[in-house]
């Protein structure tokens, strides 16, 4: 089978001008097929604030109101993916956006209201990578924001660590896919105060060991989470790290398997 | 050679929701290969408004500075695009969102300054459809807005009536091209007074009697460029009037050929 990277980005490096030029000169560099996600950053809160909207919080979850879901449109779906399409393209890497509503690539429903209703969030159904492999194999690399629709004219705001899990599920029918989770930190700490401290191998044996411990907590269990769905669905193995993990083969992460 | 429609939907259509809902009604009922256009509508502004921007002219011209350029590429790329994409999903019609940086398919280079600095608006050098061809013969639908980049990174702010335009000249080598220009007159008029006094047919020669005499004046002539433009270049014929004229041929509207 073939190899495919399906590298997902954070907002650390869309925060940061230079940190993700040099992020998209590291990823127009790496050979063969892939595919880029990427989160929105801090831009869709300040054009809230520039804008006077409220946001608005249930138990530290943002909710997708009306509102909140055509900024989060604006912001990722324009501004940050059509941002980082000009500059793959000054790199002559030959990059083509997308949300889940273009090609019908990803089908979403909003989220089911138990206790919280999210409003336009969406819970991914269905990929269908079809056009992506056509043009995957052109030699375009597809770029993903987080936005999906409901197949009924809905857009639906999605997590983007989510989404690029999803994707490369969705990849691994046919080809071998690797899934990158770039982040600030070198990998999974043992220690939070030792940036040096990255646990390099882990499954999922070994993961509940440290959940157990107490050592894996907080933000880092839903990612945890991602990669664990992800590997247990064909996804071949999952790398957390910063971006230089996928330069050299040898530098530091956290590298994820069943 | 295979028929093609290229179809520019303006700003009345954008910003009225039911008319927009409408049009995309009738755009999924062609049948055949088609490639929509769109314009950006009033929500740059009023976004601009919301965030307390200053809208700045130089001769009746908005002048495209970095702020403006972000709200157009949030409002044309993220909000409208993808909401025209979603919308297009729902009625079963498989869309694809594009800017000219996605798939480097619309090359342009900032406006020269002569006079007056446009700021960041558009020229478009050069248009690639082989990518577009790749997605029409696979029954997917190319949807753009007007912006586009440079190639070395910066994206631009695109006339919509040109980029329609310069879309229709580029696919004329490999298609039999039609070009639609949507707008809220039945076409153009002999008597601005008389909604009915519809001219159905010009030519060039037509043309230049209908300016000398005044009769095609102010906003008509920027557009009655484009549709020259276009015929003179390779397109089969452009037409010009509501959207109903894409469901009747026998339907009042201006077609101009050379």
């Amino acid at each position: 089978m073939e190899q495919l990277k399906v590298i997902k980005i954070g907002s650390h490096l869309i925060n940061d001008a230079p940190a993700l030029e040099e992020f998209l000169t590291i990823f127009t560099a790496i050979e063969g097929k892939k595919v880029l996600v990427h989160g929105g950053g801090s831009a869709a809160t300040e054009i809230a604030q520039k804008m006077h909207l409220e946001v608005k919080m249930i138990d530290g979850r943002r909710i997708t109101d009306s509102e909140t879901l055509d900024i989060a449109t604006m912001v990722y779906a324009g501004k940050v993916n059509k941002t980082i399409i000009a500059q793959l393209q000054a790199k002559d890497c030959n990059a083509v956006g997308f949300s889940g509503a273009d090609g019908n690539t990803i089908l979403a429903q909003k989220r089911l209201v138990k206790e919280v209703d999210y409003g336009w969030a969406g819970d991914i159904l269905k990929v269908d990578t079809e056009i992506l492999e056509v043009l995957l194999s052109r030699k375009l690399t597809p770029v993903f924001c987080a936005i999906t629709h409901d197949g009924k004219g809905q857009l639906l705001n999605t997590n983007a660590d989510t989404l690029a899990a999803e994707l490369a599920i969705a990849f691994s029918k046919n080809y071998a896919t690797d899934l990158y989770y770039c982040f600030e930190k070198k990998g999974v700490l043992i220690n939070l105060a030792d940036d040096n401290s990255v646990i390099e191998n882990m499954n999922s044996i070994g993961y509940e060991d440290l959940k157990i411990q107490g050592i894996i907590t907080g933000g880092m269990l839903p990612k945890m989470k991602n990669c664990f769905y992800a590997v247990q669905n064909g996804v071949q193995k999952v790398c957390v790290g910063q971006p230089e993990m996928l330069q050299n083969s040898t530098r530091l992460c956290t590298t994820i398997t069943n």
